[in-house]
């Protein structure tokens, strides 16, 4: 009743245990020694060979270590672990983009599989790497690259196999996500987020990275390589952060039903990627305006599958940690059932430019302080209109010192014309500060 | 500068196609067989082979089907399927116990991996079937089972693989969450919701699967295999439904800042795995809260990974075909591989009884309909202080008729103790109607 090609497909593996070699022993490398010590029996039991971990290198051989750690595997030479013919994965967990990048490389190309948690490193070499596990069938997983303790990478290459995926829309940076959690709770002012962000440890002592965008920007190139097979240009996407956001914006953003949080967004458009990361408002009832703190979100929208939202630890030792393992796990049960490159389902990656940001068409929140005096409302609602933009809501608030906020939603409009009917207005004699604009998201 | 070892790992496969043989062809396995045609070519590129439908098992042969399929394929007779030399994958959708069981039970026996969508089939049989496949080595996939289009399955399988899940809880029936979003957004009575649901197509003509609580059980029971490593008892869990749910007592919650959602939960206790599912108060600012309609979620507790929340479309024929065929590839590419068990990572399941339910520990919320009179909120109290029931919020309405509600929440309380105390109030002439319990859930 069996068929014999199924007999030929069978085999038995060896049975030597598979050798790791880890690249860089600081809060994560430290959490993926812990967790390969003290699980070493059921890792084997899964993986059907024990995992054993035969160099590590490090940059300073006598700093204090986890007590698992033999002494003896640790080195500061590098070739140490990638000329061990007992090496089978090398695991990347040391940071950095040209160096991580160039050893990540050499492994790759030795034909050993890599697990890495670099995003910086994928967001600028992913392609060539990707394409480089696949030419020597060997494992390139990298799960902790993005969201940290989020399955999404899986997600995508495994779960979305069988589909197409449109939109991708993501919470990726806990940073901002965190400030812009305390300034909608409290009300509490941008700077003084930031500064007790940064003395809780939350927030680098300098932040820009995280918000200025640039960290989500990072994880969503390597997000739309496997979302949506493309490979974009390495700059030009339009890349916003929270930095300098008015508390004032906050609350008005509330009182319209909406909550500002920092979103990665990328769209599938034929023969353009849509990607862009900015704060924008989104509606208080959604599940990701109730994504809050340092826990990170994507949102994926299948074309047959539908929605799908994944939430939890976008960063932190362990989930970091556990994500790189469990890597680490199905890259070995794939080198011990013969087939290295089983772990990369990605697709081969097409080379697609952006959507131009002229092509963007959204609903958009305005801000305009304004002398309060006859005339200003049909002024601004004449320059709107005159782009064709439509109205939503308009509301004006009485302010201080006979400065009045005019707040407007927008129906849905090209932002070059809702630009451009903002520089029509700059200059106006009228106008007491430079107008505020963001982007709504009605997902 | 390869491992010798690594060489002897490698080796190519034959190259022939994979055979399908797919048990059922209502709206599901139109599905599957929808996208297995529309991207044959993406399939095979990215298992190495194509897949090939080679029998389909159906009721009626002359049912109009999916315009793609072959009618030569369609079959009556299981027989046909089963006893096919060229089928190395079994695609069972097409739902029921006994028979799909059997049927499951027979194509592993055989040494065919087998993927399914079949919950009820596997909360009944689940462990005996995985058990069955890992002595074959064969695969066993069923990410549709749980929550239609959420990749839950294969997370709790890989990306949980180095950590322990300590907590799930998911809304997991989409009809009872539809029922309780527009009784919670429009204060529609259940009965009226109930029908419209039905009318809609979101509910059964018998709805008491979904209603009463037995769907989202079941599906509980298929997580905590894969979440805690389970062969829990087959009866005894702690299922309450929806039905009859008062909708005064949706607009009360909404009062202490709660949404009622149905839940099923559970919890790694050691010896025990406790496990309910029922409707519960959760605040409305949480994750969960913000569910709503058809929409199911999960969330996972990890040891080191922290939260994670899944959420997604539970049912519907594409987002289950979607995850149908991905389960097929996993299954596809673990032949060709030469290891079809490598997509079972489920960990062996130990038989662990339930936690009884005179242990479960839980803030409650308590609606006493009684008369307007001195002395009632003075018994009612005592009645619980006597059990040790600490409360924490208490509110009294005054209703119509001389009829007051009393509305309690009470502090984290033994649910023994705090149904001691109602029954000590039963019978109490100033009672007007049966008191009203439910649980509250602070996650």
């Amino acid at each position: 009743m069996t068929s014999p090609r199924f007999e030929e497909r069978r085999r038995p593996h060896g049975g030597a245990p598979i050798g790791l070699g880890i690249l860089g022993c600081g809060t994560v490398g430290g959490g993926v020694l812990r967790l390969l010590t003290n699980k070493a029996a059921e890792f084997e039991r899964r993986v059907g060979v024990p995992l054993e971990v035969r160099r590590v290198l490090v940059r300073d051989l006598d700093k204090p270590r986890v007590p698992e750690l033999d002494r003896a595997k640790l080195t500061t030479r590098v070739d140490d672990v990638l000329e061990d013919e007992s090496v089978e994965i090398v695991v990347e967990v040391m940071g950095g983009e040209d160096l991580a990048g160039a050893w990540v490389e050499r492994a790759l190309d030795s034909r050993r599989s890599v697990v890495t948690a670099n995003k910086a490193m994928l967001a600028k070499r992913g392609p060539q790497l990707l394409d480089l596990a696949a030419a020597k069938n060997v494992g390139l997983a990298f799960e902790a690259a993005v969201g940290g303790g989020i399955p999404v990478v899986r997600t995508l290459r495994d779960a979305f196999a069988s589909d197409e995926v449109i939109e991708i829309a993501g919470i990726l940076n806990g940073t901002s996500n965190y400030i812009l959690t305390r300034m909608t709770d409290d009300g509490a002012p941008f700077a003084e987020v930031l500064a007790e962000a940064q003395s809780k440890g939350y927030a680098e002592a300098d932040p820009s990275l995280d918000i200025d965008g640039h960290d989500a920007a990072q994880k969503l190139l390597v997000l739309a390589m496997l979302a949506f097979g493309a490979r974009p240009p390495d700059s030009g996407m339009l890349i916003e952060g929270i930095r300098g956001l008015d508390a004032i914006d906050v609350r008005l953003a509330g009182q319209f039903g909406y909550v500002i949080k920092h979103l990665a967004f990328g769209r599938d458009r034929g023969e353009t990627v849509e990607l862009r990361a900015h704060p924008v408002l989104v509606k208080r009832s959604s599940v990701l305006a109730n994504i809050n703190g340092v826990l990170n979100a994507i949102r994926l929208e299948g074309r047959a599958l539908g929605p799908c939202l994944l939430s939890g630890r976008g960063a932190g030792d362990m989930p970091t940690a556990v994500s790189v393992v469990a890597d680490v796990l199905d890259a070995a049960r794939a080198i011990v059932a013969g087939a290295p490159g089983i772990v990369n389902g990605a697709r081969p990656l097409v080379a697609r430019p952006l959507t131009p940001t002229t092509e963007i068409a959204l609903r958009y929140y305005l801000r305009l302080s304004v002398a309060d005096e006859p005339g200003v409302m049909a002024e601004i609602a004449g320059a709107l209109g005159r782009e064709g933009v439509s109205l939503s809501q308009i509301v004006q608030t009485e302010g201080a010192g006979g400065v009045a906020q005019i707040v407007i939603i927008t129906h849905v409009a090209r932002e070059s014309a809702v630009k451009n009917a903002l520089v029509g207005l700059e200059g106006k004699r009228f106008l007491r500060a430079p107008a505020v604009l963001l982007r709504i998201e009605e997902g």
